[in-house]
């Protein structure tokens, strides 16, 4: 795709799944870049600083499905952005911020693995152990993970104001900036304590679960990199409000998709272990349901089975057949079908022009049918 | 002071001690109504935000001696700035910053107390414990005090970008602000492996201790709070280079009476349990001093007794017996005299105007004779 190529020419490039790859490798190139630059003020502090540095490499550039840079990059487009390499930087540093609150997610459920390979902390923790150091390997490798994580936010941050678009474009977003990474931080302090808060009545629980969807999801992969584009693009309020119809219940669809992927998704695509969220004990709203929906000794079997740290291939297959079986996977699917439907309703809005409205359609798409 | 004064009256307010607290008193200001904005997006989200909103409030408001913003003011002011709002508030959220760093250490290290209070990922396992939720109260009170620390990084972020400073001045101190927080959080990370790499000869560890102290103290305390303040009032690379060759001994004598203060400091005045350092095995420059200028006996005695979790009054009364006997405790007071000289010499450079000159001899003086 020609750089600087102009809006008028952006019918050509609408979204389709090639176009969607070549945003994705455009993305990696944005960061490989940045990284070129930032990498070297940090090893040049000492070689000590390698590990740190490579890590964040791996994890940045490894994979992940650059939903968050694409939508900034079509919230740009769709208030007539130009394509240039500067909103693709900008877009690119999501990435960084995605990679803090996943390193760091990943310490606070003491997950093992993240896109199939060690996560952060395990990976230092092994450093550790090979270079037969001194103290607890697991608590090293916590405390490198929380310190790449901060860094990872550091970048981020430093990626999207130095992004190459004149200051006072940036400052535009700097609101929406700023939003977004509160109601980040939020979210996953509402994740958290949703896993803590005593056992209630279900149907509080899925509340709960909702809300926590909003912030996580819907507000933070999805609005709120629409809005970010389009705040740097200066777009009018009736397109951000356009966003926000198309975006929360797409956004809802994503993390029901995730929801029921943490429950049946394959390891082999979604680079974790199976029934990950079981054993963590997420009371997500496809388990909610399910424990409102299934018979009392079907959900007393599902919540006594929640949240057991050696939970095996026989519990997992246990809870599964208990959500399937009481119609709630059905029900979560079918809503995801509606809040799909709601989100391709809103991209009727005379304010989209038609590469940005086919472009949001096929990220609809990528979300909402998603396997990994 | 009046808010807006011209440089011209600034010899009026040059730094005496009671200026300093005056200073201070106007950065908790800052903060106390950046907090009053930045709040309600937050507890917005729902009621149970207000326990990490709490927590901020109560982190950063609650104290610390608000040595980076005084370095920051006197950075600009040293530069031709004018005194205003602006950049006390710019100046400010590097408290902010220095929340992130003292609540991510304080998980780190597993430490019980901060500035005489419950650490804050203590303060969230009692909230836990006192709820009576489900879960380990530790695990959740780790977690909670993550995600606050990136709550503070990302406040930072935004305290400053909206300092109300024009776009385009902010823009000139962009770089100084991510190369110190790169360094804050390698810093940090040379910290933690300070005190995990095998036992060296304890010369190499010296030279490590002084890398650490020199990252995270000399540039990020003191030197890159200057440069940023400078950098906002678009000072001249000389001035810049003058605030080097102060800040970074200054600096150096800051983490070195840090060292000191860490094994002999009052727990009345610095708010932490005695010998807080020996428990955590930290090899500072004061240790590894010791262990080469002791008797071999001695010296083993201090490394057996250096990182016991459990060490108590006796063995903290034995590794200072130790440290002052064999004569480092002495030679390390000797080089923060040095250094504070050497620092005071910088301040010769023409550069400097009057006022900034004794402001900032005011500030070596509180670096280096402090007693908390």
């Amino acid at each position: 795709m020609p750089i600087g190529m102009p809006a008028a020419d952006a019918a050509a490039d609408a979204l389709d799944p090639a176009h969607l790859r070549e945003l994705s490798t455009r993305v990696t190139v944005a960061l490989s870049s940045f990284l070129d630059r930032a990498e070297p003020v940090l090893t040049g502090i000492g070689p000590e600083l390698w590990p740190p540095a490579a890590a964040a490499r791996d994890f940045v550039l490894a994979g992940g499905k650059r939903l968050r840079p694409a939508f900034c990059y079509w919230g740009w487009r769709g208030a007539g952005g130009h394509d240039c390499d500067e909103i693709l930087t900008a877009a690119a540093s999501l990435e960084l911020l995605h990679a803090c609150a996943l390193i760091h997610d990943d310490v606070m459920d003491g997950s093992d693995t993240r896109r199939d390979r060690p996560s952060t902390h395990r990976r230092f923790a092994e450093l550790h152990r090979q270079g037969g150091w001194r103290g607890d390997p697991e608590a090293f490798g916590a405390s490198a993970a929380i310190l790449l994580g901060d860094l990872c936010l550091v970048w981020a941050d430093q990626m999207f104001a130095e992004c190459g678009l004149e200051p006072a474009v940036v400052d535009r977003a700097r609101g929406v900036h700023a939003e977004m990474r509160v109601e980040l931080m939020a979210g996953q302090y509402l994740d958290v304590l949703a896993s803590v808060l005593p056992e209630t009545d279900s149907a509080i629980a899925t509340e709960r679960a909702f809300r926590v969807a909003r912030y996580k999801s819907a507000k933070y992969t999805i609005e709120r990199p629409l809005h970010l584009g389009g705040a740097l693009a200066a777009a009018p309020a009736a397109l951000l409000a356009a966003y926000s119809a198309y975006g929360l219940p797409l956004g809802e669809a994503f993390q029901l998709r995730d929801d029921i992927l943490g429950v049946f998704g394959d390891p082999a695509v979604t680079g974790k272990p199976a029934g990950d969220d079981l054993r963590e004990g997420k009371r997500t709203a496809l388990v909610t349901l399910a424990e409102q929906r299934a018979e009392p000794t079907a959900a007393a079997q599902l919540r006594r089975l929640l949240g057991d740290p050696d939970l095996g291939s026989e519990g997992v297959a246990t809870c599964r057949m208990v959500i399937s079986g009481c119609g709630a996977l059905a029900e979560i699917e079918e809503l995801i079908e509606r809040r799909g439907a709601q989100a391709r309703e809103a991209l009727a809005a005379p304010e989209l022009d038609d590469p940005a409205r086919r472009s949001l359609e096929a990220l609809a798409a990528a979300v909402t049918d998603r396997i990994g």
